[in-house]
């Protein structure tokens, strides 16, 4: 069975656009060499009733789910609150991390502090190296900081604990040339390798036009002739290539 | 009536983490200029049948939606083609837009590039400076290209056509503080202040700890009351402001 999952990203500020997002990739490149499809992403503010919404719809429709941001101690820090009542849970104090903040904040820590001790009843704690606070897990929701240092810190701990499939691979080429130019041939490559996605992204390098075009496949074999015909459809239109693979995936190499 | 939207960015790229989106934040902040809620953005691939069932959802859901990716020429460019089957609509290629391509690209154009030319019927083109090749609106979606330069240029064309309402502005004051210092007294400034929005973003500065914090509103004095609250709270935790605003808003000269 394909594994699934769905990302929800938690803050008022992302929706702003005072603050750019950048957890989703980290995460989606953990994922995809994990072998786990990343399907959706949702960017959400810090509102109970929508938090629960797409947490209760999200853990339905995917294997698993990563949320990001609002589990830290002031009051916009309503996540971890939202998630307890998603899963119908009453909220405890975790008395093994309170002891831990007192030992670390000592005088520092306050009621506001400790507001990161409280967890929903059933969560499992996440560790990591970056932050006295864990993340947890409440079945298939991962609940992660919205600090990017904290979040790749829980991430890294989470990703060990997911199941996998053959990791998603990629390979990519770059080169002078025209999305006008290359569009039929490319459309008939995609239409002939079904098991590989074939994206294409132009851009403008010193005032002309240039394309990426990668192809992504957990299947290997389909990735390399992709990678062979991509190239031959490079060399048709006369394309100067900028940027190649190093080494074609190979088969015999997994 | 509270004007609302929402966003959809589309791409596979997106969910691969190969490219980080950076047209939300533009997005975000225009919409902001003009009083318009951002309610919610939602990541998603080029997948005919996922584009359908967002933009029917998000359609009935907010006054204005907005998309950005795979209007271009490409086989993995579906959005105008998902767009006219969720309005169910047919296709239709636009003479005028037609003949401005055969100017423009001369015989470099291929069937590729005319596919830019096909439209929802019903749509109504945004034309752009960025680009030979025009955005479109149906009823209340707006479909925008992904490329940052071209979707800005698409996106300020279609900002006077939109409904407005008073701005929502924000203040912001940072401070070396903590979150678990100023969490519980800030909470009852926010508690005070109900037409505002304040969200408190925790960083490391120059190995210390600091503290955004900012007020959103479209009432302005009420946004005054919160930047006297949160600066008169910073003084009395003792905390360095390293920046404020420059000036408070002031209700009289809106």
């Amino acid at each position: 069975m394909t594994l699934t999952a769905g990302v929800i990203l938690i803050g008022n500020e992302l929706l702003s656009g005072r603050v750019e997002d950048k957890n989703l990739p980290y995460i989606a490149k953990g994922l995809g060499k994990r072998g786990i499809r990343l399907a959706e992403c949702i960017i959400i503010s810090d509102h109970e009733e929508v938090i629960i919404e797409n947490i209760n719809k999200f853990r339905q429709k995917f294997t698993y789910v990563f949320t990001t941001g609002g589990i830290g101690p002031t009051h916009d820090d309503i996540t971890t609150a939202s998630i307890a009542k998603a899963f119908g849970s009453e909220m405890y104090r975790d008395e093994e991390t309170f002891h831990k903040f007192k030992e670390h904040y000592k005088e520092r820590a306050t009621e506001a502090t400790f507001r990161m001790c409280d967890f929903p009843i059933g969560a499992e704690l996440i560790e990591n190296s970056a932050s006295v606070a864990p993340g947890f897990r409440m079945n298939n929701v991962f609940v992660m900081a919205g600090i990017p240092r904290v979040m790749q810190s829980m991430f890294d701990a989470i990703l060990p604990l997911l199941d996998e499939r053959d990791p998603i691979q990629e390979i990519s080429f770059t080169a002078f040339t025209s999305e006008g130019k290359i569009g039929i041939p490319l459309g008939e490559v995609q239409g002939c390798l079904p098991m590989v996605d074939i994206g294409s992204y132009p851009f403008m390098k010193d005032g002309n036009q240039a394309v990426t075009l990668v192809a992504r496949s957990t299947n290997m074999q389909a990735l390399q002739d992709a990678a062979i015909a991509i190239e031959k459809l490079l060399y048709e239109v006369e394309a100067e290539i900028i940027d190649a693979p190093d080494a074609w995936p190979q088969s015999n190499n997994i």
